[in-house]
């Protein structure tokens, strides 16, 4: 989901009444990130409160490439990894993630080996149907085991779009609050739909009900279900012991546009870019009681912020035998202070661009490639700023493309080389990118190799469902990683 | 002021606290139009309710051309039109216009002569400085007289953007009001602030305020007027008794960005320009008491509206004589109806499109010449949609462009002709251009002829001042309009 997807950040058609509201009662950040441009980097990092450059979703196989855990993908997450779940265990925390997990579909990688109590749904992203010869269809988990495969046993109609996807997601939160509830326990959900990623999904009842079209019916379920859960957090009385957080992975995919994608509002490109439509993200947090209604916070948050602020929400301290990109975020939330931290913007191995106050530094720029363009994969459709969202890699370290985000939100008026703001401000920003860069030890790159062999031929559970397909000989391949 | 301007709209730093608080407690327009990417042909059209090329705001002289009022224009406001005020008086209305009137400056344009009672302002836009030799500085009025010109006796600092005309413009709105409530006599009030109208300026009290720049300086001066206003209504106890409408002339000015230019949101282009970006405003109905807190409306809507709604507010009728565009938007507005109507974007002398429902056809398409594109004038920049922001003028009669703004809103995926959906719906959209254009009559063109001896050389009330400055002699010419 993009920034520009919900009314509350001015969307045109003004769909998500719940999450308005939920703005409304809480508080809405305006510069708030994704720790990269796609979703399984970022969804590290949010688990892990650390860069994908530093707990190994990356690669190295070629420069600045975006890079992500398809079935073939033979990395995952590290168990050096500390993860959220993990350590909330430690406050007596009962972990549930609900939906696409992303981090790994290997054995080793399953979400319950890192810290998490419970799961229904899905290692990879929802894409297919396959044909279980060449491609096998992605599992469905409930727990341990595979309980079933979309298209197979979990219905996609790509004609329609219709799927029941978020209402069992739904459905299973609910649950889950109720139970937890019941029984007294802390409790941690990682409510990871994804509704909105292509193929973009809906159930009968929202489908054609969208000035926006099948995205915009996805987005109106998404909210629907949002106001179902904080409805039910308050009936059952703990809305004021429970902190909620949405935001998204990564900004909405412009390249499916307009059927398939969202809205990045005023920023330029989108999901794959490190331009701010493909980082900057929608977020809101909400807490009665203890968040004022109604406030807005300009804090840079991001993220990875929520591991360490949900680690302090529990009581508990980061690691400290590890660097922690995420900061605590409740003095901002709480007591409306600005912290001061920079935003680095990754693409791969690349520090792209790192944002400094209201200052972005481009360090490299890169759409894609002329030959991928060529061929109509387009990150920014119907814009294009001259030296900016350059189709070829174009380094700028030496003098970096500067740009006021508060005077130029969508990156289109690089301040002058020679104008005193940008000589005053590039020495604030060169001390920071040299601090970080001198400081970054880089973790081994797990999305370099790729390998038929161990994708989800047989998953766990399969036996039972007669499910279980034979995989080929392996054969380990670098990733070929094309954006 | 664009769309993307106020925080209810999405502005990414969210700086307009009044205006967001008058929409959560009135009603939000999200598909409210201007009448011309233009100021003075949208504002005739407010005044009027009628379009431009009915009430003669247009030019001929060449096709499809934005034409204005600058100091050597030789037309106005023809005697014909009826305005709002003239007819508000019959209701025993005292009507004041404070700030731009722009619809003509010779004298048998004056607004005193076109209904007002009083009038705090200027004629034309504050460009300048002149040299009173080759132009005349533009005067600011009291009433029928001269009292100064700008630069000269109402300073405009052009380089630190320094100017208190909007606090100027305040306190005569808040001393009319006064007045009006003293004497009990029902009032117009036709607010009509220029301060983000290049070149911007903004009070002492407010620049360097804002994150967006000298703009944003500006747009939070006004943004703070409009609390004041209200507050002040709610203080005399008249609030309940007067309707408030806020909203915009045209896009915001992408030419003058990021410098002096406003945000249109996700919408394509900006001022100047017939696609959504020049002409989709920011509007906020607000009466408390009789417009329900917190609404937002999906209701075309157009300023032209602002006629007829206004009249039907004071009991009236519109003129029965003559075709008035604008329609009474308070079904709408007090009983969340939604009225079936079309929106056209014209062009000067053409109709370049045409909005039904959700859709929008494109019947011409053109930003710029290649000749002014070249020269670097860019109402368009960082944005170019191939074969929609063309830099030739291109008709598209035979086989419209058509876009889904619910699904498109950035116009950036024409529909393909060959589809079901474009058969259907142009059907019905050629229906309603053909009853347009078939029943329309022009206006006598008033934004033809220019003549450096019509300028501001010796305004009513020069004498008194020592101001009258000598005209040259008559040389009326074809006035050049390059966009």
């Amino acid at each position: 989901m993009g920034w520009g997807d919900l009314g509350a950040f001015g969307e045109p058609s003004k769909e998500t009444p719940n999450l308005d509201q939920m703005a409304a009662e809480g508080m809405l950040f305006l510069d708030f990130y994704t720790a990269n441009p796609l979703c399984s980097p970022s969804r590290a990092a949010l688990l892990t409160g650390r860069l994908p450059v530093r707990n190994g979703f990356y690669t190295t196989n070629a420069h600045a490439r975006n890079a992500y855990t398809p079935q073939d993908i033979v990395g995952g997450i590290p168990d050096s990894e500390l993860l959220l779940p993990e350590l909330l265990k430690k406050a007596g925390y009962v972990n549930k993630i609900i939906g696409k997990w992303h981090l790994g579909h290997r054995p080793q990688f399953h979400p319950l080996k890192h810290g998490f109590d419970e799961w229904f749904g899905s290692p990879n992203c929802h894409f297919g149907p396959f044909d279980n010869r060449v491609l096998p269809n992605i599992p469905v988990y409930r727990d341990w085991e595979m309980i079933g495969r979309y298209y197979e046993d979990f219905k996609i109609d790509l004609k329609t779009g219709e799927a029941n996807l978020t209402q069992m997601y739904l459905q299973e939160a609910l649950d889950f609050i109720s139970k937890q509830q019941a029984s007294q326990q802390p409790f941690f959900l990682y409510w990871a739909i994804d509704a909105t990623h292509a193929p973009v999904y809906a159930s009968k009842h929202f489908l054609g009900t969208s000035q926006r079209g099948l995205y915009g019916d996805a987005v109106r379920e998404i909210d629907d279900s949002i106001g179902k859960i904080l409805t039910h957090l308050q009936k059952l009385g703990i809305s004021e012991n429970t902190f909620v957080f949405f935001t998204s992975d990564n900004g909405a995919a412009l390249i499916s546009a307009p059927k398939q994608g969202g809205s990045n509002g005023p920023f330029l490109c989108g999901k794959q870019t490190t331009f701010e439509g493909g980082m900057r993200a929608p977020a809101i947090a909400w807490w009665p009681g203890h968040i004022p209604a109604g406030k807005v916070s300009h804090q840079l948050g991001n993220v990875m912020d929520l591991f360490t602020t949900s680690l302090s929400l529990a009581g508990l301290q980061p690691p400290s035998d590890r660097q922690i990109d995420g900061i605590d975020l409740l003095p901002a939330i709480l007591q409306g202070k600005l912290i001061d931290r920079p935003i680095f913007y990754y693409r791969g191995d690349e520090m792209m661009a790192v944002r400094v106050g209201l200052y972005k530094a481009h360090y490299w720029t890169w759409s894609n490639s002329w030959e991928e363009y060529s061929k109509g994969i387009d990150f920014c459709p119907g814009q294009n700023v001259s030296g900016v969202t350059t189709h070829t890699q174009e380094e700028h370290s030496n003098l970096p493309l500067l740009f006021h985000l508060g005077r130029d939100p969508g990156e289109k008026y690089p301040l002058s080389f020679a104008s005193d703001e940008y000589q005053r401000v590039m020495q604030q920003i060169y001390f920071v990118v040299q601090q970080h860069k001198t400081t970054l030890v880089p973790g081994e790159p797990q999305l370099n190799v790729c390998d038929k062999a161990v994708m989800n031929w047989s998953p766990p559970g399969c036996e039972k469902l007669g499910k279980c397909l034979t995989p080929p000989e392996s054969d380990p391949k670098k990733c070929f990683w094309p954006h």
